[in-house]
């Protein structure tokens, strides 16, 4: 273990981290919050600028990092900017109590979205903007910074950040010269970001918060940019206009499409991105799953509390499952009380997430396309021995340690959920009686924190989703959770922001030893 | 395609569906029933027995089968053993409907034990004896009867068989000489059978079923040894005696072992299966569940209906764990109402399911060492690049190959749950108040048809258990449930008993094409 090497690193990214919270601490300012919320970011700012300086004067012998020191580097990299990350909640009372504040804010880097803030109307405007800033700052992946700081080598350290950190199966065609393709890619997610910003800016504000439209169509924008999803409004994005639904929903595809593909069309290669089958995939699910929701919506398939015209059936399908298959976890309705084939589909779409090498989270659909082929090429094998796969994807062929990674990666990704369900069926609130509060017009409902609760819980946090079902619906939050549980579903948004291995790297031994 | 062959074949098995009925015809017979129940069975032995003698004056050009040819015989063969079982349901009106009538008896032959049946009072005697009977024909495996009939060949035709139906990712070692392997290993599959029944008539007759006592102490050795489970009590097997509950409780322990292991006791290498990893791994997750729900139920931990003494939640915990886990689905209580860290872990169990080559459905947990292996072995190679997997399974070096059908098996295992979920969603019957009346003494009480009932009747169906939770639990039944949702359940069962590959051979348009 290059120990010293690791602490220069880390120490840079915290100082870069302290950097990062004077934006919030701008926004403390500019709204004259008390003076607990102006320290709350000045003392971590501090503390942070103080260590990571302190680790700068650390010698290294080795200016390079191994594969396992660069998995276990990303991995603890997220738990210490969520352990600093978590301070301000802290210190300016937000959220008082410290695992409450982990959960939260490694949420919020983990573009996930799940949270335990009851009342969001109580937060201030720096919580607000801090939560949402980290969306955005986590949708970019710390990854940039890492690059950014690490010293470049000849060796493929970089190499192995990348593979740690960078979502789906294949890095693609575009990782040699990698700070070039990096700041290309991530010129793509600031003139997105700017985009949503200025459409959202075109709309009329939200009744009764005439004065916060640039600060909310900030936070909308970041909370899109990354697919993280936290609310900053009583029941998430349902107060918005249909035209700010509908213009997120379709920013919300943007970012779930992988950004290599917007590189293929800046440099002319647009035949690319129309054969690219991730893309038809994502496409076809994309539609499929919205007219199957209108059509159990309009019609009333099944047991359904409320109607909704063609317009508002329509809208609210097209804008859960950008929500939900981007991993973002808005929400514009009560989806607990969709007809059960709607709710199925969420879950469904949950589990996919969005492409490879965007902002989502959930298996990705390359991960799918890549294993409905691995089944068909076995059940080939098996009809005539003698059958010789040649299966392509991208125009590349796919080779069979691709496939096998991929049902390696979809077994981990269920046996994890198989494990959180026992850890979460230990928390007494299991079998207690919630009070939801929609904010839909149906007023208040009962659930029981059950199987569904835990199930959608560990779904959606592996997958970065946000929101699940029953207890932990739209209109609920994690809040009643138990600090075990609560600590166990913050390191699953880790392990399923990284993607499982790094992790388990992470919490390895034998990484530990010597080489 | 050999289809004259397979025709041959397809008739030797219709003649001995037949000749099976007779058991059950003797059953009405001695119990003075109805001319409608007689003809239940005899108008049915007919019909096969006509068409399996006809088929036999087909002359086949080759008298060997290609391996897709025994992969597609194998599931046809057990869905014409469905489509005539269910006749005799039909015919005496027991279940009127033909749909539920394949599904109750394809439940049987792929011992899952899920009934569509309301009031079990109401079945003949005939009608319960058969059902119960085709759990210990399926238990077997259609395979004994195949391999009987098929002409011996030098090509491995009968190998395909073998492994189109025998449970697990591994024949085992002994697969040569096959028929007399396979006598062998229906002796220990009668001798238990046997011991079972013995033991189960030393103990006093069920208060108010006294005259009944032999009859029903066949069933449930045949719900034992097939590890089916469907009931004849109301109540599943809660009237039993404490005594015969850990009787049945360990005779089902006995059948989800894998029975070459009992093979190996009986040529003296015992060592050999103290040493199978396997076996421990399966001690182990008894010893665990039971120690586990024991605490939860004895301790109420979390939220619980009703409680027990110690002796009781034990009983309960050894029993409902070893019914769950070897995918028999009998019960002694509601474990709806228990606390959700038992019912989490029998949702648990149910994915795992017993041994490889024993009558127990599931993953199997020797796939569940497997994929652990294979996982350790992936983050292994991770941390160290040059790292050699030198792992082992029952003492051969675990191949790459193994692993990777493991990991694809399990994969596709889990697509074919969620595309379930999505079948079931759109069933009528989904948000449905349904009222569960226990004989546990609880009362009635309702229960809301949700997510949980649908993913529990799926995990349930592909892992051949039986009963679910909620609306499927087990004081309800799978008789609200549409006919298309029915259908697509009957076909699960049969899906996940051959593990998933024949069936999807069998629909495979490839499969009928010319070589």
């Amino acid at each position: 273990m290059n120990f010293k090497l690791l602490g220069k690193i880390i120490g840079k990214i915290m100082i870069l981290e302290g950097i990062l919270m004077l934006a919030p601490l701008a926004v403390s300012i500019i709204y004259r919050e008390s003076v607990a919320h102006v320290l709350a970011f000045i003392i971590p700012t501090v503390i942070l600028a103080a260590i990571g300086t302190a680790l700068q004067f650390l010698k290294p012998e080795r200016s390079s990092l191994y594969q396992k020191e660069g998995f276990a580097l990303v991995a603890l990299v997220w738990i210490i900017m969520t352990l600093f990350g978590a301070l301000p909640f802290v210190i300016n009372r937000d959220i008082p109590n410290y695992i409450d504040a982990c959960f939260e804010i490694m949420s919020g880097f983990t573009t996930t979205g799940a949270s335990i803030i009851v009342d969001i109307t109580a937060m201030s405007h720096s919580t607000l903007f801090w939560r949402s800033f980290s969306h955005w700052i986590g949708g970019m992946g710390i990854l940039a910074f890492v690059l950014i700081f690490i010293p470049e080598s000849k060796d493929g350290s970089s190499m192995h950040l990348l593979r740690a950190e960078s979502p789906g199966p294949q890095v693609g065609k575009i990782v040699s010269k990698m700070k070039l393709t990096t700041g290309i890619l991530y010129l793509i997610y600031f003139g997105l970001t700017v985009a949503e910003f200025t459409i959202l800016m075109l709309d009329a504000p939200i009744p009764g918060y005439e004065s916060e439209k640039v600060f909310f169509s900030m936070l909308a924008t970041f909370g899109c940019a990354g697919t993280g999803g936290f609310g900053f409004l009583p029941g998430s994005m349902e107060l918005y206009s249909p035209f700010s639904q509908y213009v997120m929903a379709t920013f919300l595809y943007f970012f779930g499409i992988n950004f290599g593909l917007y590189y293929l069309i800046l440099i002319g290669k647009l035949r690319d991105v129309i054969r690219s089958e991730e893309f038809k995939t994502y496409l076809l699910i994309v539609v499929v799953s919205v007219s199957l929701i209108f059509v159990s919506l309009y019609f009333r398939l099944g047991n359904m509390t409320g109607s909704y015209t063609a317009e508002e059936a329509f809208r609210h399908a097209y804008f859960q499952v950008a929500s939900i298959m981007t991993t973002a976890g808005f929400t514009t309705a009560d989806y607990n009380l969709w007809p059960m084939l709607a709710k199925t589909l969420l879950v469904a779409l949950a589990f996919v997430g969005g492409m490879a090498g965007s902002t989502a989270g959930g298996m990705k659909t390359s991960r799918l396309v890549i294993a409905v082929k691995g089944a068909y090429i076995n059940v080939r094998k098996l009809i005539n021995p003698r059958y010789v796969p040649k299966a392509k994807i991208e125009g590349k062929t796919l080779e069979e340690d691709t496939i096998n990674s991929v049902f390696s990666f979809i077994t981990l990704y269920f046996f994890i959920i198989i494990a959180t369900l026992i850890v979460l069926s230990v928390d007494p609130i299991n079998g207690q009686t919630v009070v939801i509060s929609s904010e839909a017009g149906v007023g208040e409902y009962e659930v029981t924190h059950g199987f569904f609760t835990n199930f959608s819980a560990a779904v959606s946090c592996i997958s970065n989703v946000g929101p699940g079902f029953e207890a932990v619906g739209p209109y609920a939050s994690y809040a009643l959770y138990n600090p075990i549980s609560k600590i166990f579903l913050t390191l699953l948004m880790l392990t399923g922001r990284l993607e499982i291995l790094p992790v388990l790297i992470l919490f390895n031994h034998r990484t530990w030893k010597k080489i």
